[in-house]
């Protein structure tokens, strides 16, 4: 008997498979393969000893260990998310009141990434419009585009979204009479993903500053994704964009405790203002009604006994020598290529942005790409950051997370050595010498 | 200033508050008030010791710790879906080719709900039709209006779906043309919450000989939704719906840890056919990208090692105390009115349905719903399990699930009072007497 196909929903067929995962598929069966793409955490600062106390308190306390195997609730764990505004105050060095919070504000959510979806999915019909900064965090727009929405992008510079070109496209849009479509400005704050930059306090003004002005037909979201905010090595620090909207009515701030604790718990949190808590826990009561309440339990213990920030020094320390690591491994090994290629020296996060020259493009069907799998080592596409087009095709996100420092540093000698045969390589002959002199792109 | 409201989605528009949150809310803040509306699983029953064990031997050894505590994948970590698979087969008694499955036919999920939730939203855009029985599981049916689904109910009885019916039903959507709207057909198998009662096995197999007949413009999917599958206490045992569908072609199984285990972890699983496994993960993708992954790797070893399945002996008779509480109590308190008063003995799951003569409006903002909280005891209207209007009115959820036995006996006992109250009770006047002469339904 002939089988007809399911009857996918528009939503379903406008979804597509997350680029990751091609890449991640790209990995398996070459155990020798060094993977700077991959999002992972690091493996040896991950917390089993504090995992193994805490855990042990709460399943040794017959009280304490009922309570975290039952269900719990939509919003999460109530003491949890007093603890989670007073550690977002002690970070803002302020009182909750300045920033026009509560408790009843925050949500706990699966990773910092269904607080995303849940909230985009809140405001955003098919055909309304998302700003984020170019490049920004593929996974997210990977979301956007399965619910419909047209992404816009604003250029980036070395201080994080160009706010005034923020301002001229808001304008643009309201000229045209297109800002009635306009629903979220989307930014990656701290250390961005892909690029390691931040945002500078100054364009954390601006921004809420132009979603209020532009807020006209309906109020325009600030997402501001703060999932790196802990993973602070040196240099500056910045309030959150939050502490310029103390009515707490523009934005929304995104957490998460994969990266400075333990993916594995696969719990974050989300400040949101008043009237966007109950559509919210709404959508997450049909989701999941409520996350994972063991892991919210052993957080909680985390964060009130103070080992949980004692850990996230402990990280601190792991990833700084790894940031040093790759960042050291690209002076050592294409330093003497700075005039052709350069690479940004990441104050917090996981993510080195490398930018080869116009006629390199590192796709993944593309000449670099392959020659760099056959070295062992894999990149992600900077293109893939690109939510529209043209995306520049020269950039490579690299993650020193997961990674150790050695193979970090084997892993950029293996990249340098592939982009050196690229400066001498033709695409079109399949042979060496005439890349640099016949641009591809 | 004034602030414009948020432009929330079509979807955020068309999603309501899950009826039981304000059944939840009307209970706080009296502490004497026995719940028997509560979803909520046995506390001495949870899995303390077994956790304890579990996750120590998880924490102690720093590989297995590091892995546990790192991201998992998408679809869960693939040794548990093995186990699940064989799981499953062992409670079907029969190979995983005889269902037409492999382990990657399983996905993981933050519990049954999120695999409710994805499948539908795959295969349901707004105005399609998903097919119940009358009643069913009412968050699910909140669900489906937030996607924009028309549920249409079919009537059960003591089997279950009247499947007789539902072949009327699709016959008479196929001759007014509205056949290509219908994407699923959804059955609590296995102890209906909130009947108790279970599909008989002819019906099972008449079921998905529908769904194949019918399966004209698209294929139509079954799910069979298996929550309370391992909560058997008696009586008799049914194949899962999927044992008819040998080539897994149109049925999705979706069970839960919740149940059985711990609630806590908030973990759960679905079988789904082949073609509908890539956009599942896909969806997921962008809802989480995997769920809980160290409450995969504790349930991985408590399967592993058997003392999941000495836990849910454990599980099984301390429900059976309760369900045996709860029926003995109700014969008691109620069996001198069983010309008017009835109610299911369910032979497994943590729901007693209880019919109350049609004069008796059971919903919240009635009579007998204040009187009861008056007198201390929470229940489920039965009009909230009922999709489509005119929804019955005297019906009523009752659980055992989280009270303990004496206060199993006490809350019925404060129940039947009530009830013998309504019996006498004028709504119009407020006073006892005419309810029964006449009758407000």
């Amino acid at each position: 008997m002939k089988v007809p196909g399911f009857g996918l929903s528009d939503k379903a067929l406008r979804t597509r498979e997350q680029p990751i995962s091609y890449l991640m598929a790209a990995a398996v069966g070459n155990p020798d393969l060094i993977s700077l793409a991959a999002g992972l955490v690091d493996y040896e600062s991950l917390p089993i000893e504090v995992s193994h106390s805490l855990s042990g308190q709460i399943l040794q306390d017959a009280k304490a260990g009922r309570i975290a195997l039952q269900y719990g609730t939509t919003p999460g764990l109530k003491q949890l998310r007093e603890a989670l505004l007073a550690h977002l105050c002690k970070m803002e060095e302020c009182e909750a009141a300045d920033l026009g919070l509560t408790a009843d504000n925050c949500v706990v959510t699966a990773g910092s990434q269904q607080a995303l979806y849940i909230i985009s999915d809140l405001l955003v019909n098919p055909g309304d419009i998302v700003i984020t900064s170019a490049p920004t965090y593929f996974v997210y727009t990977g979301t956007l585009s399965s619910l419909g929405a047209e992404v816009l992008t604003v250029p980036m510079d070395d201080s994080g979204m160009r706010t005034d070109l923020l301002e001229e496209l808001l304008e643009d849009l309201e000229r045209t009479g297109r800002l009635d479509r306009v629903k979220i400005i989307y930014e990656v704050s701290y250390y961005q993903n892909p690029s390691g930059l931040s945002l500078s306090t100054e364009r954390r003004e601006h921004m809420v500053r132009l979603a209020r002005r532009f807020s006209k037909h309906h109020r325009i979201l600030v997402i501001d994704d703060a999932a790196y905010r802990e993973l602070r090595y040196d240099g500056p620090t910045w309030p959150g964009i939050k502490r310029f909207d103390p009515e707490n009515r523009f934005t929304a701030t995104c957490m998460t405790f994969s990266k400075p604790f333990a993916a594995g718990y696969k719990t974050g949190y989300a400040f949101l203002p008043d009237d966007l808590v109950d559509p919210f826990l709404q959508q997450k009561g049909n989701h999941d009604f409520g996350s994972c309440n063991f892991a919210q339990h052993l957080i909680h213990r985390a964060l009130n006994d103070g080992t949980y920030q004692t850990h996230v020094e402990k990280v601190r320390a792991a990833y700084r020598l790894k940031r040093d690591a790759m960042v050291d491994a690209l002076a050592e090994c294409m330093g003497d290529l700075r005039d052709e290629v350069s690479w940004t020296r990441p104050s917090g996060g996981l993510y080195v942005w490398l930018t080869l020259p116009e006629c390199i493009d590192t796709g993944r069907d593309q000449w670099l790409f392959g020659r760099c799998l056959e070295k062992g080592v894999l990149y992600v596409p900077g293109a893939y950051c690109y939510a529209s087009d043209p995306a520049p095709i020269n950039r490579i996100r690299l993650s020193y997370g997961v990674v150790d420092p050695t193979s970090i540093r084997e892993g950029v000698r293996r990249l340098a050595a592939a982009v050196r045969e690229a400066l001498q390589h033709d695409p079109a002959t399949g042979r060496g010498g005439a890349a640099r002199s016949q641009p591809t792109a």
